[in-house]
């Protein structure tokens, strides 16, 4: 098996792609874009040409490369085909035989983004010594990644880890981007939390310091939490009870060894945990309640480590 | 590898003890009783003196048998260790082991009964043919087991698939054996049935053929939902609610094929399904809409199946 191996990380905007030895160490990282015209079918032979064009400027050969992974923004089965990337323009086909092709024969796999970013935790991140996890990323939605013994739990319909779409308010009349009312992501992303505050101030005449702020985003709140805010405390506190009670439903499930908390909002830091430990406790079975939390390590990168550890199985 | 493997299905009053060819086919099936006695030191005795005579009785020697499994109540590590069983009067050690010495060699797993049921069912039951399945145990409390890829999710302490302890219902007031309120047990197992028929009924004046029974079990309500009573139907509905919701949030985790529904109020039939699939897709996310619905297929035997199963890897 080669010495190298390549990571890349296709988002609606850019792709990311790194390139590691096998051990892990990241040599290099870089971008470009992604093209979506026609369907997206530019976007795999610009990721091949890249990979190609660095393989020759380092005089590396097939022999050198253990394989390439890749991380895409939809849902993937277990033999590396994607169902659907509406953002992307894709329909089902399979993405890993397709770059196979384009790369002349290097191995390929493919997974979903989210449950690759767990994956490079796992390897090189928050929850790097562990090999079952939870990786939770809070970004504009809530997204997720399983990890059991060390593999990816795909899920039937390359569904696995979609937890931001876990129930937990039936009271809840707005509706999620899904369709549903009352999603985990609805109270536990960058967007639901800027929702909970904006609808705590409207119900209050009380001060408040993020009434200063014309756009109220996650980041408004987190930093109103760390100077003593009272509205924005009592945001965080109802976050960290929906978010606690839906990682406590999912210890009922999988029982992992510790929950990685990732995406924009983690940039809050460890305040963050503090304020989900003590529901998830609450609520969760008690053969879970030592289940550790921390912070995701990796950010950006998370996606080229996950899709290069892919490869090496 | 031998041509015969034994399941061993260990409950806190009898054993249940089958031998099985590896391809699956029950040649025989007896019960030992469970000694508890001694902090239960005799059973795993028993149960190696039970399975050498058989293999005497049969002229079977240590060649012609591929393994001994064995399901056990309680937490069990993916290296067979058991961390409590309260009701055997076991601590934490490795029944793997244990019982491998005690058949001279003979090589041993250990799982957890409620998941190694699920394998049954997987194996030869109503999930046959599925190799990503979640079984849902509805006996006195309730009970799961996540099988994925053919391979039983363990978690990190063994309780993966405690499924009857995600919290559902903020405004409980009763508590779960568990110690918590709200768990999904209190609303889906035959002893929560009956105690949401007897709310029901001490709630209202209007008629049901259930206040006839001084008992009320889950059998009672579910046979008065057949003879169409209103009340029952109430309760039949209310169950589904639940149980929908919280299947929901197990398909946002680890997105099934199929989810096999078993122990005693399985008994109840098909209808039973017709309670939880039309909740189940209204809370579920999208993907995981089309996940299919079967009925338990082995009964008791499920343990048995299971523990042979989990000998084949």
């Amino acid at each position: 098996m080669g010495k190298y191996v390549f990571g890349v990380d296709l988002g609606g905007t850019t792709v990311k792609l790194g390139l590691f030895e096998t051990e892990g160490k990241l040599l290099e990282k870089w971008e470009i874009p992604t093209r979506k015209e026609d369907n997206g079918s530019r976007i795999l032979p610009d990721i091949a040409a890249s990979i190609k064009k660095k393989m020759s400027d380092k005089a590396l050969d097939k022999n050198d490369i253990a394989g390439v992974g890749i991380g895409v923004p939809g849902p993937v089965d277990g033999n590396g085909v994607i169902y659907k990337a509406a953002n992307l323009g894709w329909g089902k086909f399979s993405v890993k035989e397709e770059l196979a092709v384009l790369l002349g024969g290097i191995p390929v796999e493919a997974g979903n983004d989210a449950n690759v970013a767990a994956l490079g935790e796992m390897w090189k991140g928050g929850g790097e010594g562990y090999t079952n996890l939870v990786a939770v990323t809070l970004g504009t939605g809530v997204g997720g990644g399983i990890i059991v013994n060390g593999r990816i739990l795909t899920g039937a319909t390359g569904a696995g880890g979609e937890i931001g779409h876990i129930h937990l308010e039936d009271n809840e009349t707005d509706s999620c981007g899904c369709g549903n009312c009352g999603c985990l992501e609805q109270y536990a992303s960058a967007t639901g939390i800027a929702r909970l505050a904006r609808k705590k101030l409207a119900a209050t005449d009380a001060p408040s310091s993020m009434r200063s702020h014309k756009d109220i985003s996650a980041k408004t709140v987190w930093d109103a939490v760390k100077n003593g805010d009272a509205l924005a405390t009592e945001v965080a506190k109802e976050f960290g009870e929906y978010l606690g009670k839906g990682l406590a439903a999912i210890a009922c499930v999988v029982n992992p060894e510790i929950f990685v908390i990732g995406g924009g909002v983690s940039k809050a830091g460890e305040i963050l945990l503090d304020y989900i430990r003590e529901p998830y406790k609450k609520y969760v079975f008690h053969a879970s309640r030592d289940t550790e939390f921390a912070l995701a390590a990796l950010g950006n990168d998370a996606g080229i480590y996950g899709s290069a550890r892919l490869v090496l199985g």
